[in-house]
């Protein structure tokens, strides 16, 4: 009598602002839809509001499951559409944690903690694709070496696709 | 098509040493067993031996979703029955998270990491089960109040079904 | 012009409840004397109460310099005895470098946290002195190894002074 | 017999690569020398190499005090010209407690690892001076507000005497 049955483990972390325009949580909304229909693992920062929200949303209507790695010591600001809720406690250390756990890393525009995400992803060697977002000339050396800009969830699945055979 | 159907989202922890007695072992894989069955998610520390390879086990042949919150940045000593690792990067900091993120903690046998686990768990209010072992009078005026002695894996299962009742 | 001149960086970390007894209250300024007279570091987890509070004021009041290592991400609640806090913003799991930064570790009464700290001090191989205090039967098998055993300050800063030898 | 007399707890962040140009090291140095000649207390992330060493080495000749928070659980890797090593045992999330620990920070130019203190300072509101280095984009907005760009230490310790004022 299984609860779960799923084959891989392949995680695909999706970042961006607390905030975001409506273009950008549509945009969310959508990649979450196509990594639940992958059979991937979303991960994201777990809170309720924002592109954690909105890409959340979109894997669990999809039937996918939803992880959110939160800051904070309680279930408060979670999101409703994460299934697995992982209570760090360390604050925006957490962000460390959001990216090395990450196959591949999704990203949004958001603000500082987003960037420190980006650069965390840098610093560990994670795949990023950035979906109509630059943050500066920090990530140029790594441009179609671990850094791939993309215009929409489409191409962004299909990078995850390539990235991953 | 949903890589994944479950209604819950009860995270029961399984803490115990890196190293066990076989007696342990096979408690651990039974608590597993038990945790799947029941569709509750097993959390532990990940790593490929003793209680945590022994509860994850345990749970992924029963067709249980099984998360292992790592120490390291790399998936190197995970358990091949871990389905969902989480890589932290924090060192032994990441057993704060081992018990903030679950919802019930059983525990094992073990030395001063599981040790750290208990205080944690008493620290941060989660109810501890803990299986044959006693660490010290610390817990003394927690019993029967959040931490609960049982003697095997049965009786631990009936008390998280209570708990949760 | 030099702001501080020390030869050393020893580090006395000193643990023990956010609530004691007045015995324990002054037996805590008492050691933070010793450490500060001996040119030792104190290091503590920088709160304005119970052991840390009085800890730091007894180094503080001798001319030591005095590290709080804060939970937190602001100044609130620090001590006003600490010289030098360090805002690490992850909540408990702080107690890992608590205990990772510190030659010896001095431990009065506690409750959990402090337990987590002395399981961390066995963890992590550092050598702990329990003034008065005797958390159960997980630390026996370290007694007179790494764990030691005194009655009162003195004889913390003795053994203290024996073991750097 | 005090082992050290200050009176301030200013600690000043300097951040940078782990290798830099022999230019950037040499004013690394400098800026090192005059944090410490103004008796604000310097904290880097400890190591032996790059901005860090050299930043430490400025302040420690001119008889300043130095704080080091590494990423690792042993000494090993740490700079000589650290006075007071902090060992956090959490990887690169140590970056947030230097960030969070300094009043003011000072960067270098430095790989993702400074972009990810640059990111955390923007976060919890500190006041950055890049010298030299501008990593793109998303500071922009904070330029002359948190984020100051000058030319070289001297301008940098003048426009943090002029902040603290």
């Amino acid at each position: 009598m299984a609860p779960c049955d799923f084959n891989n483990q392949i995680i695909i972390g999706v970042m961006g602002g607390g905030t975001a325009s409506s273009s950008d949580l549509e945009m969310a909304y959508e990649i979450g839809t196509y990594i639940a229909e992958n059979n991937y693992i979303l991960l994201n920062g777990g809170r309720n509001k924002g592109i954690m929200e909105a890409s959340a949303k979109g894997a669990f209507e999809s039937g996918g499951i939803t992880i959110g790695i939160l800051p904070g010591t309680s279930l408060d600001e979670t999101s409703d559409y994460i299934k697995i809720p992982i209570l760090t406690g360390i604050g925006n250390a957490r962000n460390q944690i959001n990216i090395l756990s990450s196959h591949i890393v999704v990203t949004f525009k958001g603000g500082p903690g987003t960037v420190s995400e980006v650069a965390f992803a840098l610093k560990f060697g994670r795949k990023i694709i950035l979906i109509d977002f630059y943050p500066g000339i920090f990530i140029d050396q790594y441009i179609n070496k671990t850094v791939f800009l993309v215009k929409n969830p489409k191409e962004a699945i299909d990078k995850i696709k390539e990235i991953l055979k």
